[in-house]
């Protein structure tokens, strides 16, 4: 999916946002940077970051118009103010801010969780704002402010979980800036997001770090072992799991009853599975393997995945193949 | 990693195998019949494989020099045959060509199980034959003839796993083939390689299985909901989710010990992670998602997946990024 393709051009000549504050500048910030002054989303762009040296990285790459350790200070007369920060740091941030916000403002965020993020932030914002929480759910595993770029957004979702009675016009103004970036929009109740990506996220997430625990952990299999034949499928899920820590600490202590519900949904169809290894059910395991197809061929259709084989090569070393055939007609039997 | 830098070339001018059959033309089979067109590994490369249709395929696709629905017609007078099928029809396959297979043949297959497939097809063999086990470590999620690819072997393990007092030159000369088909060598135990490929392959294929049934029986979250979200990382276990059905079903019936053990510490560790989580254990939890990523970092180093960023992307529309930063330094923070 190119960016050129995906992204509808910012049409009105005037940036969405004359003054665009970024509070935290990682993965999400500093690609939100790129793209906002590649497409000219943007007038001023003041950034924040806790620490000097990711600061000073941010400048060496140029990613904005103004550098500040203070985020309060960064946030002075901005149109628009997005936290690009771990969702457990969200209350501070919301409350370091708040004094510096201009009337009027649009304050968002680009959390993974939304229900506690509201709860955190809500409270400590001056009256004279408009909350807009959103999350593009785009990501890679990598962090910081090196780890972002401009693409990243392209063809890919923002839910926003407006509050009821938010301005409805500040909602679209920062919609606008989402499909500047490339993205499509859903608007959704904060509970409901949280529950949708629990299932479409955190546990894949969760589950891709647990398997990596468990194997790191085999005292009759080396961990070189596991490196040198990880192409047999283990690889795809260390991509999830070098994931940031951080990151995802907080979205486990603050999405808990959605991921523990999912978990134990998760943790019942395992057994469910072992109980047909157990009992040689080949056509109960049959049956597991081939339903899950359908929803594969579902996201290369929605565009959300390449078919392109890829496995650990560089796309374009071999053809994309076809879908995958119906196991009775497959050549191998 | 491309072919020409990763692949010892067939130093002698003589082909590996004069004659070589291969049994099957799926995914691997139709691999192994590229690369060894393409680096004069054989000579005459006889196919084999049950379905008419399928027969055509690989005739219009010109895998080979002749075209038989016989396997054992296809073995007649081969130096080397290489089965490549569902590893529950290796035993029937070894029964039908057995009284084809001339004196010092090499006979070999490809199964991702070993003792289950050397206790089927040993008996089935005739003792003047050298059979030599055999397991290329990679793969894709497509099957059939025309989703294989000469680089499919490229600086990927195979592993041998012949029976004790088995022809030493006749391992060689496998191993001959299988170097010259780009993979790297390693002899092992056959129970050991169950064990290894069950916690690097199996169980990461039963997990992405198993997650994608637990997310297509939600009430709460459409199937839609599922697609349209599935950046967030649960995209990355469908293309496992996609492979053949038929495959993993023998593979669950015939690595059944290792699987049911490796699958049992898996749930503890997910029970393990949810209690982390009821408890709000932050602590524990980011312990647990640190400390996977020397994992990611050794598979890289080790070649058997590149950095560039991907998540559903052609490579190439993002650099690769740098590895993540340690958490005390993530400039989301």
């Amino acid at each position: 999916m190119s960016s050129t393709s995906a992204v509808p051009a910012n049409t009105s000549d005037a940036p969405v946002f004359a003054r665009l504050a970024l509070v935290g500048i990682g993965l999400i910030g500093s690609s939100i940077a790129r793209v906002a002054r590649q497409r000219g989303l943007a007038g001023h762009i003041a950034i924040a970051t806790r620490t000097q040296e990711t600061l000073d990285r941010a400048r060496e790459l140029a990613l904005g118009d103004s550098y500040h350790l203070s985020a309060a200070q960064a946030c002075e007369d901005a149109d628009a103010v997005i936290v690009s920060v771990p969702v457990g740091a969200s209350g501070a941030v919301a409350r370091d801010i708040a004094p510096a916000l201009k009337p009027g403002a649009i304050v968002s965020d680009v959390g993974s969780v939304k229900a506690s993020v509201i709860a955190a932030m809500t409270p400590e914002l001056p009256g004279h704002v408009h909350f807009v929480p959103a999350h593009p759910v785009a990501g890679t595993e990598h962090s910081g402010p090196d780890a972002g770029f401009a693409e990243l957004f392209d063809n890919r979702w923002c839910i926003l979980t407006p509050p009821p009675g938010t301005d409805a016009q500040a909602v679209e103004r920062l919609a606008a800036f989402w499909r500047g970036c490339g993205s499509n929009i859903e608007v959704m109740e904060p509970e409901h997001h949280d529950l949708v990506l629990a299932i479409t996220s955190h546990i894949p997430h969760l589950v891709a770090y647990s398997i990596c625990g468990t194997a790191a952990d085999m005292e009759t299999v080396t961990k070189s072992e596991v490196i040198k034949f990880s192409a047999g499928g283990f690889r795809d899920f260390t991509r999830l799991a070098a994931s940031d820590p951080v990151m995802w600490r907080d979205v486990c202590l603050n999405n808990r009853e959605a991921i523990l519900e999912m978990l134990s949904r998760f943790a019942e169809d395992i057994s469910a599975m072992q109980r047909m290894i157990r009992w040689n059910d080949g056509e109960a395991l049959h049956d597991m393997f081939t339903r899950t197809r359908a929803i594969r061929r579902g996201i290369i259709q929605a565009g959300q995945e390449t078919d392109a084989v890829d496995f650990g090569r560089p796309h374009g070393t071999a053809p994309a193949a076809p879908e995958a055939e119906e196991p009775d007609s497959v050549a191998q039997e």
